[in-house]
């Protein structure tokens, strides 16, 4: 299929390996150096978002922020002036339902189709092509790109139309980093009680305290390793969206509300670029 | 071996017949009529904690909070004034730690043992005798014990000297219940943008959001069936117990705190003997 891709960033460059991996026809479309490895195969470059969709069936993104897909999308020399009726645009970065919707119907006006695809399972899960993709999109439309997201994940779920992806990431994002901000105040709780943690840790895997993150994190805890992992910022940067969506909904959420100004913390004490599981080091106060 | 039991409740009958079964000298004090069943196979039942000590090598305890344990111990008639020296008392109950700490410290001066051993898995675990166990004791103490244990419980953990059991399993219930609230957050957030419940659930499972509570809770709130599973009241009161135990401390837990206060609105609205997945309602607000 010729397939267009934007973002190369740590999640987006090994994707787009994958999709030349399994003969697609790429194209670029990329502010960053991160091309030059791509050029140096033969992968075309091309000028600007627009350029790139006239040349793809479907253009892929991969990018931060709700603000970076609209300007993509329907920004001067955007993907809408350069795509065919009958063309799909699948983003798989993490933006608001809301702005997910926006530009669905946009695309709708034209004949261009849209599928919200974001990714659960972070840089080991794109180097792996093992990511779970939660998808938002008409059933047809999914279909239709179904091949493609399938060489990039092992789980993809139709959660529902449009917007539904990112509904579906922002709970996935919500529930995990609170039970990160949980395992940080168990293990707080552990150490001040003078109580091994990594005995607890183990004690607790596997019953009804057991999941993804504290198997995860909770190691990273136990051995005090907060260099590796998933960057913080980007948990506070999905927390502001989230917030943000349930004051306009009216829909409290206590726990996360209060996982948030813990992030907060994180964030000033100058550990965005370290892993979430330093919310542990907040909850220490300095004391160690 | 002779073994005492004394807690004939939803958790310890079960518990009491496994060890009937595998041809332990049985005998009990209760005081409530579920003995009965138990009488007509020939257990003997003793007419106090006292009487009881007096004829069992081990007795275990499964009862409901720190100041019934600390009554049957060191009360009148109490085990303290049955037991010889080299007997051990294994208490299975959720109590605090420092409760744990002074019934160990006062056995000790008798030459008597003790075993804090709280239990994960609840009355499905007690049934089919896959408890996790989280031990706090002497390592030698607990070595003389552990073949109950393993009658009862398929995963026995030593986590460290007497009160390190209950400071597990105080983690446990703090990260299980922060993760059912965390659970109930999502699910009412998808909920209020009208996504599909149980294809979020589905999606997320798996993946770094994964976790038993969201499989077992999370489908109880899918299906809206709040009547089964854990007793909300018990997770109640084990919050209560764990910030007190935090205030004592000076450890801040600020998630454990807002589940807290979610737990006491679930109180409040007549939801205590239904399962905790209930939270999902407390955040609904009567909305539906």
């Amino acid at each position: 299929m010729k397939v267009g891709f934007i973002g190369l960033g740590v999640m987006g460059a090994p994707m787009a390996r994958h999709l030349l991996a399994a003969g697609h026809e790429l194209a670029l479309w990329a502010r960053r150096p991160q091309a030059a490895a791509f050029v140096a195969e033969g992968v075309p470059v091309c000028a600007t978002p627009a350029a790139l969709a006239a040349r793809s069936e479907v253009v892929i993104t991969m990018v931060t922020a709700s603000a970076d897909v609209e300007a993509l999308a329907f920004g001067a020399h955007g993907l809408a002036e350069g795509f065919s009726p009958g063309a799909v645009h699948v983003d798989m970065s993490t933006i608001a339902p809301a702005s997910a919707r926006m530009l669905a119907a946009r695309y709708a006006e034209r004949g261009v189709g849209w599928v919200d695809a974001p990714v659960s399972g972070g840089a080991q899960g794109a180097h792996e092509a093992s990511l779970a993709i939660m998808a938002g999109a008409e059933a047809a439309t999914l279909e239709r790109v179904r091949p493609l997201l399938a060489v990039l994940g092992r789980r993809i779920v139709h959660i529902g139309p449009p917007g539904a992806g990112q509904v579906a990431k922002a709970c996935n994002q919500m529930i995990m980093v609170s039970t990160i901000q949980a395992c940080a105040e168990a293990v707080r709780l552990a150490a001040v009680h003078g109580v091994d943690v990594a005995a607890v840790r183990s004690a607790l895997m596997g019953g009804s305290a057991g999941s993804r993150v504290l198997e995860v994190m909770g190691q990273r805890m136990v051995e005090r390793d907060f260099g590796a992992g998933i960057e913080a910022r980007l948990h506070h940067k999905d927390f502001a969206l989230l917030m943000d969506e349930a004051a306009r909904l009216g829909a409290p959420l206590p726990v996360a509300a209060q996982v948030w100004q813990q992030l907060n913390a994180l964030m000033g004490a100058g550990w965005g670029r370290e892993d979430t599981s330093s919310l542990l080091r907040v909850l220490e106060g300095g004391r160690g």
